[in-house]
């Protein structure tokens, strides 16, 4: 089939072969990406936390309440590339499963191969093949702590902290700087023991965290996801966030910050490539015969010439 | 006073200017490196962990175990570069100070500056400077969770990672992925309650870890930082893993992995600062006039050329 065309005709199975393409870094996601970007207008929605906190449950009854108001929801889990921890979380995925027959819902799992363990460029490229394709919102779940949270934090419209009354987790997020990218906090599991202390711990912390942008505060919400409390709430303090941002002109910002996230990652990319591609060049450099400065000169250009002989828009 | 000169006659001052002119990325610590590379064979130590493990204290008692052999220390502490969680941590590094006026030591802090969030290219830098001003071991330590932790397994000869009996701990650092790439795994704090428990569990899940080079086995040991109990212990330990590297032939890929990940850390940077120099650039990749990959080929090749413009050796 001309999957080009099948994707602009709204067809998901060539959605998915072209966020294969996109993943594999393949010429042809290339192409089509190009036309495709700009298209579109999706609300691009974070959700982190650590494992446990039931990120995966709460996804859910987010898509069942973007459903039940008519609108339409792609759902990117992106996983470590761990292979030791693929397993148990690949688990957590199946809870969203009951939607997977729902053509108004999209879910995909991506692994997270950036090279220097944050989310990777391919992540970015699939959010704008998913907002080309028209979906409504998309949610982009990250798994595990650390650098894949300071990047969704990049490319999402809306960054919803996910944590629960276990003892420790708000001190851990604190003490990660998660808290600072969080432009929502949600304690899930808010029926455990320890639910109104957390929260009221979080809104003290709050009061200490740097201004955010045109003066947004940071609210605290509950759920329990499991029964579907505060699911409604929930969305509605997105959406009000996204009124915020767009009140303020803060959408457009957001939008460069992701073509930024993804030049970076492919600038990232060739450097990595070429470091492990040239023994020689790495030699000369722990020897002191090169500075790194002028081997990463000699690097790039050399994946310039390449990238150039593969003509300008290959791989 | 000619500091280049004064750092090969060993004098501490030259030492902490060269260490500024490198992280401030100075092109008179670019020319210095070049003649200290390759001098000096330290053993590098990772220490890693959750905040609360008692890292801190942990390097303080190491630093006491190898004075009493008679060889000397440099300590690099790396800071995440967040200003909301800064204060906290530097209250731990004055509990190393006992040492501060000990010639053998030496301690430095340095802040992460990696553009993603990892370790920065300057840290490496930096291990070179004081490997060539001849320290027997460096300790790097570094704090919070997440990319610095894989950035450190690259970096260093062998890495410990620090947890404590903390109900999570174990759990945590396992889900991160951090587990994978601990050389040797130490139960911090072992006098509070679930010490022996938290060893079985760490024992058991070891069994399913991916084999490490040379067969090595991770061990996991115990200590109490706080008394000095399994200080001596530990150090033996960190012993046995650098000799089962130097039996395998495995320190000399180490040496030039640093050196690989400075290369990669440099071009890096320059993606960065093109990134955010370049507006327009990033406004033709949103809109789609523009891949990635020709953005990136464009902003590097102009850094370069900038570069080149400022001396080969230039910032």
């Amino acid at each position: 089939m001309d999957v080009a065309r099948a994707f602009f005709q709204n067809d998901r199975r060539a959605l998915a072969r072209a966020l294969t393409w996109v993943e594999s870094g393949l010429p042809q996601g290339e192409e089509l990406l190009k036309a495709a970007r700009g298209r579109g207008r999706a609300r691009v929605v974070g959700l982190t936390g650590s494992p446990g906190s039931g990120k995966s449950t709460l996804a859910d009854r987010l898509i069942g309440a973007v459903r039940e108001r008519g609108e339409t929801v792609a759902v990117l889990a992106v996983d470590p590339s761990s292979p030791f921890t693929g397993g148990a979380i690949l688990g957590d995925r199946i809870r969203m499963m009951r939607h997977h027959k729902d053509e108004g819902v999209f879910i995909r799992s991506m692994a997270s191969r950036g090279s220097l363990g944050g989310l990777a460029g391919a992540t970015v490229a699939a959010l704008a093949l998913l907002e080309a394709f028209g979906f409504d919102w998309i949610f982009v779940e990250t798994v595990g702590v650390g650098q894949s949270e300071v990047d969704i934090a990049r490319v999402a419209d809306t960054t919803v902290l996910v944590l629960t009354p276990a003892a420790g987790d708000a001190v851990q997020a604190f003490k990660a700087g998660v808290m600072e990218i969080a432009d929502l906090i949600v304690v899930n599991k808010f029926d455990l023991p320890g639910g109104d202390r957390i929260v009221q711990e979080l809104r003290a912390t709050l009061e200490f965290a740097p201004p955010r942008p045109a003066g947004w505060q940071v609210p605290v919400l509950t759920t329990v996801a499991q029964t579907g409390e505060g699911t409604e709430e929930l969305l509605k303090a997105i959406e009000a966030h996204h009124r915020h941002l767009e009140e303020h002109g803060l959408l457009e910002p957001h939008r460069l910050e992701r073509a930024r996230f993804e030049i970076a990652s492919v600038i990232q990319q060739l450097g990595q490539e070429g470091v492990q591609q040239s023994q020689e060049v790495v030699e000369q450099v722990a020897d002191g015969e090169l500075s790194p400065r002028q081997a990463a000169a000699r690097l790039v250009a050399r994946a310039l010439d390449l990238a150039e002989q593969g003509g300008e828009g290959g791989a």
